[in-house]
């Protein structure tokens, strides 16, 4: 590629090294940033560096922070009792996009996982047991993926808080909203006969 | 969006600025650069800085460059008496990529569009009228898109060169390769047609 200077060579080798971006695409925003204005490039360009430096995980729950203390863990309108166990940030923010929960959470940063090699220590569970009593916890609601290693990771962890002084619950899973019996797949559909609950007395 | 910390919902910003880059998108590159090495991070950083500060238009033919002249310019090896002359870089590259071409180039920096209110002064028409007397060019290949606007710049340009000592060609335009005459349309089939050459005496 000759035809192109080696400083455009050089940003179209970055770009397509992330995920999803191919050499055509890398091309195609390459050349876009080439065209927009130098203070647009020079935004994104400070905002990766940003990010990195800034970046961290909040020093009581993992999620990820600017500060010393995430937004959750810094807000006194939370319920501070109350945590939300997931995996990882992306899936505290699905639990936050549903709207459902005011508590706060604990982001163990991975699954347990014996194939790859993840064991109990390689997650944050030493520091999820040694919340509950610092922090004088209520309930724990494991909303790890319903998954192999999800599940099991909820049981390790429901197992970890036996005889301690706190509610364990893990989410419900069944048949999702606007599924339609016919197309639900064999084990979604025992996990709900398995799970079901009453709804009179 | 106040489950992710400030500077990442920065970086998300500025990539979803990007072509073809929605927030969904935004989301995964944020992640993922969050989560490479710092020095991936700064690589990328810089060489977006490194493009808006080096790279330029080639002084002679307009091409995208990180100096005076541009490797197609600069290269004695190259025809410097044969101009190409294409409409952007990118039909540059196409036309450097089929590997057809040993000589310069001439990048107009558009097309003639009277709808767009694009004319002759506000392309580089005269710089090529002015190229062709001081550095002795022999032919000129027109070479903008096969397209109402690209038909009427290269005729524009012809009619412009009348009377100077040059060879003023256009691009051939026909079946492409492969093509099956089924399904070849109209006006293309109709071009073949005119421009039909003879191969036998």
């Amino acid at each position: 590629m000759s035809y192109y200077p080696a400083s455009l060579l050089k940003l179209i080798k970055h770009l397509s090294k992330l995920p999803g971006i191919g050499e055509k695409t890398a091309e195609r925003l390459a050349m876009h940033i080439l065209r927009a204005p130098f203070k647009d490039a020079e935004s994104l360009s400070g905002s990766i560096l940003e990010l990195k430096t800034k970046a961290r995980l909040c020093s009581r729950c993992f999620a990820l922070s600017d500060d010393e203390l995430c937004g959750v863990c810094a807000n006194p309108e939370r319920d501070h009792r109350q945590l939300c166990v997931v995996e990882q940030p992306a899936e505290m923010v699905a639990v936050e996009k549903s709207g459902s929960f005011r508590g706060c959470y604990h982001i163990l940063q991975g699954v347990l996982s014996p194939i790859e090699g993840i064991g109990p220590e390689n997650i944050r569970i030493q520091e999820l047991v040694d919340r509950i009593s610092a922090e004088n916890i209520r309930e724990v609601i494991l909303a790890t993926s319903v998954t192999v290693e999800g599940d099991a990771t909820a049981s390790y962890i429901a197992e970890r808080l036996e005889g301690m002084s706190v509610r364990v619950t893990r989410i419900a899973s069944g048949v999702p909203i606007g599924g339609d019996l016919k197309y639900v797949d064999q084990m979604t559909m025992r996990r709900a006969m398995e799970t079901r609950y009453a709804i009179s007395s």
